[in-house]
């Protein structure tokens, strides 16, 4: 609620609240601010405070105006003068089918707007990630000789040697077999799928994304000149014949997928839909990169695709952002044989190596077994948080598109998420709108929430009275 | 020197050892294997253990033989089996002209062939990063409380706030005026360089490079699918007229430069020429891409073009590889206000954050003008070490293509350095033949080396012995 203060009037407030959101692109590119009226009801002000608010945020260049359509966000970032009229004509266009403006929901991730659990965040929080032999193994990576060992020289081109066997004994468990020379450390499991892509493919090539899915594949896959084709992904596993229907008429060279706990599904992929996948995989000529973000969360024996092929044409991507340590940027992938020398090459051309002190004490996390113990607590504690959340989602008239399993669930909250997140924004809540997931943003009345981070009666409260105000769709 | 054995024909000697340069891109795909008589001659072997040790070569899939034209390394990487015939074709193609198998040089870097001084590596030797001050920073940003801070959330998208604010005021005693929020930090200044290649260009796109000039830049560019103008590196600065003559004709949206101790020449920058190429850029209207790798080698004074423009075209890019910890990977770049948007989303896309805890050390590093006191002494040190190469060189019959300058040195050795590099690889030396940075392979008498690694007079023994008997181009 905007409050006059002796400082700085309502429209001065209202003015840098929506200057705030704009520059850290929580209200995207291109998107329609409230009408005058609405946004005056919304915020409790006069019409003629907001009018004045709007036209300070023109002045500062931030909205731009259109005649009987209203205000809409500029693009900060699409501000190229130096760009000849021909390209730029074909940047506003691509800007404009973009898929979704995926920085909007990263940069919400990574500063938190207020103290409240964010129901629209993608990790733990992060007391959950606490553990008292994380900090063991950064004593021992860090000790005098070890220090100078990890610092002093480049490291290895694939990854540290230590990680890398510690990883292939965790695939293992996994039944995925893959010799460390066939593994290869990256910043995060983003910039293994990042490697992968500009491997694999070349601008203007089609590639195969599931749909609903992260936002930041379609993004960087757009950006780096690819074709998506998005493939509706269902409880069992990816639409085979969608699939097959893309393979006869574009020869798509990869498929993004992700098996277990799908983001934003939850869904896990059933034994047959695998097995089906890949023959129309071998059948067509794709290479599947199987997005295992979520692996920690799942147990050994759920169905993946890189098990199942033995690493054939499948390449396996996982990291140790959701379970251990965000900001190490640990990831990595593992490989078929005659892939790995490629991958390899573009690791190096795009970061030469990566931070060995860092993997080095992953290495050690994951050796003593502590880290699978640890993993077995946050799960536990998961569940528990799910139970809480799915109860409070429930009574507060809520559906759930998907059965509610992993990290996120699947709302169906029966009005407009882009507009209801902006609502939500004045209550100190990110929520993450069913658009961000789909690789051409449109209208959804669906929501992604955290179950780590949506326990609290407080949040399901303001969620159903602003929900209650919001038009649907 | 070949030695038969108990274990080990001379055959299978001679065998693995060209495996084991295949396997580790010491020769690289497409590279002609010595003669059979040659090679006997070099080894001092039969001619028909050289030719058995070739048909197991062949046997093994690491060589082709072509009918009287003698054995060619096969290229690993480029093993496609998924591939469309007409792909592999345009892949097959574009291997031909691939610039250089950088690869090779790079691999070389990290994995130390002896050990002996490498005079092809282009870092000092890690006992010359050695300092009291870099542990001490280690254990202030892994302390507890410290650590959960920069473990447990993915961190700011721009990078750590304090290593930014080093930064800026770094880069104030540059003369290059840059606010922390303007700063990006990256995985290295690789990374930097890519994100902005990604950022500004898009496949087909054209860019200048400097050539002679660093072959990761040439090997990135072209995976990427841009199209590399090489531009003449003088001892003043690029090429000015065929600069204009590229822009004319190409419209090229992107240069790439190294102002100060270029790589591989040492050539720094003069002021009349920095002026005269942003006049250029102003005039055609391109970014510039400033690489100062060796900014902590150089006095602060030294003509950067970023200071001259105020970052307002060009952007400034470094890291602390060279002069502090190579296995941290931290580089940064300093870009003009509204590009920053743009290259965020890139940084975001491609890795999301980087990691905290390395960056966090470096701030302290750099706060307490520990980092600058480090670097004078290493530059004292590398001042004794290029006086004593120098009169080594020239006392071997060496001349220098360039003024000795920096941490390179560009020796005209007067026969082909890529034959060259092959005979000192027998005697466990990593030479860097001049061919590795052009942008087209092509056979060059020239060799880069680095002055802190060919001090000894026992190096210089060995190359003037292989040389003088080698072919003369």
């Amino acid at each position: 609620m905007l409050m006059k203060t002796a400082s700085q009037s309502l429209t001065e407030q209202l003015c840098a609240r929506f200057a705030d959101r704009i520059r850290n692109r929580l209200l995207a590119p291109g998107a329609r601010l409230p009408s005058v009226r609405l946004c005056a009801e919304q915020q409790g002000v006069s019409v003629s405070t907001v009018v004045a608010a709007y036209d300070q945020l023109q002045a500062q260049g931030l909205v731009v105006a259109h005649k009987n359509r209203g205000f809409f966000v500029r693009d900060l970032a699409s501000n190229m003068p130096f760009v000849h009229a021909g390209k730029a004509q074909l940047a506003i266009k691509t800007i404009a089918n973009t898929p979704v403006d995926a920085a909007a929901l990263i940069r919400g991730m990574f500063h938190p707007i207020s103290d409240k659990p964010q129901p629209g965040m993608g990790v733990f929080p992060a007391q959950w990630l606490e553990s008292s032999f994380m900090p063991a193994a950064v004593r021992k990576a860090t000790g005098a000789s070890a220090l100078r060992d990890l610092s002093l020289n480049y490291g290895e081109p694939k990854g540290d040697s230590g990680l890398r066997r510690a990883l292939s004994q965790r695939l293992g468990a996994l039944n995925i077999h893959a010799d460390p020379s066939q593994i290869i450390t990256t910043v995060g499991a983003t910039h293994a799928l990042d490697i992968i892509s500009r491997t694999l493919l070349r601008a203007g090539d089609y590639v195969m994304v599931e749909e609903p899915g992260w936002a930041v594949e379609f993004a960087r896959l757009d950006a780096l000149g690819m074709r998506i084709l998005p493939v509706p992904r269902r409880a069992d596993g990816p639409d085979l014949e969608v699939m097959a229907q893309y393979c006869q008429l574009h020869s798509p060279r990869l498929f993004v997928s992700v098996s277990v706990f799908h983001n934003p599904t939850g869904y896990c992929l059933a034994p047959g839909s695998a097995h089906r996948l890949l023959q129309l995989a071998s059948q067509h000529n794709f290479h599947i990169a199987e997005d295992d973000t979520y692996s920690h969360l799942a147990p050994d024996h759920a169905t993946r695709l890189c098990a199942l092929d033995g690493l054939q044409r499948t390449i396996y991507v996982s990291g140790f952002s959701k379970i251990l340590a965000p900001g190490w940027r640990v990831g990595f992938m593992a490989a078929p044989p005659e892939l790995v020398e490629r991958l390899l090459n573009t690791k190096l051309l795009a970061t030469l190596t990566t931070p060995a002190l860092l993997e080095k004490a992953l290495a050690w996390c994951i050796e003593q077994g502590q880290l699978r113990r640890h993993a077995e607590r946050i799960r536990t504690r998961l569940d528990q948080a799910r139970a809480r959340s799915v109860k409070l989602a429930l009574a507060h008239g809520c559906t759930f598109a998907a059965e509610p399993a992993g990290l996120f669930g699947w709302v169906e909250t029966g009005v407009d998420t882009d507009a209801l997140a902006q609502r939500m924004l004045d209550e100190d809540y990110l929520i993450a709108p069913g658009a961000l997931f789909h690789a051409v943003r449109k209208p959804s009345t669906l929501m992604r929430i955290n179950f780590a981070t949506t326990q609290e009666a407080a949040f399901w409260a303001v969620f159903a009275r602003l929900r209650d105000g919001a038009y649907r769709l």
